[in-house]
């Protein structure tokens, strides 16, 4: 286990864990005068007249900025914008590292939401996407949608995207060991927030007809009055029950339990309660809602964790790195769920022969294996904006930036291309 | 001289100048833990409780963000903010090269002037300093002044400062060369924007009394009423003139003529009406207002113009960098002209005994001597805020972040440091 000393000792020595680095040469006056003045002014004038040549002519193409308000950093809360930052920056190494992506960390001064909306607008022109990060639910998925109306860059949410997919790739493997269909099974979200609802969004469009969501409050049944917001009516609205139950009443009869919210929240019970082979998700991080040993003891069949010391941890980092290479290798303007169901499919196919009830999603232990699965991710964004183009005789707005066809021959390419793009370690 | 295909052909080569890279291992499963999940927490703790703590334990410390609107971007007017990109880029490379500052580029979709203050304070958590770059004025100075209150991390603003200094400390040495005092001179500044008020304000504060400012209308004198602002008032305000005045009139008996205007503003009959050993400064890009040999045909005793093909070239590359470098390793939470009074005698200093018409400032044609420079600006940054900060009892709220004194120890080691992070020329 990491202690504090030895985390604050190295953060102190590296004083932050990024920089920016000329990647042209600038060393005489030549270079001056091509990268700079005078040169640079017909770089300029031909952006201005076609402003979607910056993604030819600056790092546009390969650069995100990742945003924060510091109202929901990791599990601190609402820590403020500077204390924020040493996330973001470790966000934003691993966009690099993994993904090949250059990621500008902003920690912004406003929790206000408007004013959130505004600010990305406003960077718009300077980056090729952005990636939301620990704002505050329902907050967060509202600004994701606002922008996502808004801007012609792809708006990605780890918190919600991210999580979806994961979980949606380690639940497809999970069912198959269980010979079960998604159509046919009755799964438990615990846990509302922005993972919640990406998981719920994403589970149902790929086809699940009995998810059951609780908040902190209980059920979102048909017709809930208290401590609703927008998301939860959304949930509530397509909820199987029409009366509140609790989470002990609704783990009956079912096949899958995800938890995506405090520690300590599903007991050996509930499990107990549930269908034969029961599948078991506990999310909460650092401490899961339920132990992996706990879970397994009480019969579940396959057990997974945030934790990276327990079999089948589901981390963010299988997904976030490489669906933005994609994002930005396709110039794709906008994200939804129909890609994330595409990526996830992808996702689930990483672990062939390998699959097990320990081993239903890859392990980040090894940074080579998840540079691997980041190509595999981005080619399965480009695959999916070819395969709408086409069937959309290339008229679909999401994807009618460049030429799909010729995106996908360059596509063998990419994973030479995101190791070329490794920092060295140093 | 650059083409422009060869221009455009290396910007899409490279596609952009600059790129973020990590800077510490994020190889193995232990460095992750410690730089990202869990070992992040507690630093992001830290911070929360100590916000000062952001510059020690992220990349703050040494990072700025360049912002500009896009409305004055080089001499070629309101480009918008993707066209601003190819030059903010190079803007970043240089302060990296040599200035060793990390610096992000943010062209942004607003011209509002208190939307861009408001952009500004929400982005300030995240970064160490700002440069203003390339806005319309008087817009971009309200904004500095405006920010320099709000905010206590230092707002530099290139346009204005860098200009003013180089051409302060490039003055101070023909003036040396010519046996004259700045207080005793009678000078000419031909252009009234960002540039023109800077220079006006850094001469007067460093003591010169005979300041005569035109701007496109003519001369600035005191009550005149039509096309002015406040920072026309302020020039107005100050001038030895109550009347009108043409720029043909106005040069007789003068020793020194600015400009920062618009090419051939200037003529021989202006130069030969000044008085002996006449000073021209003529720094209208790429075509000055009047060309190096025709204002030494003229009888102009010390020539500078803003090209590299000319002796006395006055580039802000001389500033810019040094001056950040010195900001970010003080923990300077303004910038005044004090500092940059302090800063062009320093760098007037550099030129030594080389001092001659045809050298009043060094040459930024190889880009270690400009480093050199960088080091020597930085230092006296330091120096500037050291002694105001002893000279009043370390009360000085602009150095009070840092125990100064051990800031100048150790501080000898600056230029040893700059060159250590210098990108390697790839």
């Amino acid at each position: 286990m990491v202690n504090a000393d030895e985390a604050l000792e190295l953060h102190k020595r590296y004083k932050g864990k990024i920089e920016i680095l000329p990647k042209v040469r600038a060393s005489t006056k030549e270079d001056l005068s091509i990268f700079y003045t005078p040169g640079v002014a017909y770089v300029t004038q031909a952006i201005k007249e076609d402003k979607e040549k910056s993604y030819v002519y600056t790092n546009r193409q390969n650069t995100i900025a990742i945003v924060t308000d510091g109202t929901r950093i990791l599990g601190l809360g609402n820590v403020g914008p500077e204390a924020g930052m040493p996330v973001m920056e470790g966000k934003a190494l691993l966009f690099k590292r993994l993904g090949g992506v250059d990621a500008v960390p902003l920690c912004i001064a406003t929790t206000d939401e408007s004013e959130i909306v505004k600010f990305v607008q406003n960077i718009a022109p300077s980056f090729g996407g952005i990636n939301i990060e620990d704002i505050e639910t329902p907050k967060a998925v509202r600004i994701v949608n606002r922008l996502t109306q808004l801007l012609d860059i792809p708006i990605f949410h780890d918190d919600q995207y991210g999580t979806a997919t994961v979980v949606a790739a380690a639940l497809l493997n999970a069912l198959k060991l269980r010979n079960s269909k998604l159509e046919d099974v009755k799964i438990i979200i615990n846990g509302a927030g922005s993972a919640g609802y990406g998981i719920f969004k994403l589970l149902t469009l790929m086809g699940a007809r009995q998810v059951y969501v609780f908040d902190s409050q209980g059920l979102l049944y048909k017709g809930r009055k208290e401590h609703m917001n927008e998301l939860k009516e959304e949930i509530a609205n397509a909820s199987p029950a029409s009366s509140p139950l609790s989470l002990s009443e609704a783990v009956k009869g079912a096949d899958v339990l995800i938890g995506v919210s405090t520690a300590g929240a599903f007991t050996k019970e509930m499990i107990k309660a549930m269908n034969p082979k029961p599948i078991v998700f506990a999310l909460a991080n650092p401490v899961p809602e339920i132990g992996y040993e706990e879970a397994k003891d009480a019969g579940a069949y396959v057990v997974a964790t945030g934790r990276s010391d327990k079999p089948n941890q589901v981390n963010n980092l299988l997904v976030f790195p490489g669906v933005m290479r994609g994002l930005l290798d396709c110039g794709a303007k906008r994200v939804d769920y129909e890609l994330l169901a595409h990526v996830a499919k992808a996702l689930a196919k990483t672990v062939g022969r390998r699959l097990s009830p320990e081993f239903i999603i890859p392990s980040v232990s090894n940074d080579r294996d998840v540079i691997k699965i980041a190509s595999t991710v981005a080619s399965a964004v480009v695959e999916n904006a070819v395969k709408r183009s086409i069937a959309k005789f290339n008229l679909d707005p999401a994807y009618e930036r460049r030429n799909t066809v010729s995106i996908l021959r360059r596509y063998l390419k990419i994973e030479k291309r995101i190791v070329g793009k490794l920092a060295p370690s140093s």
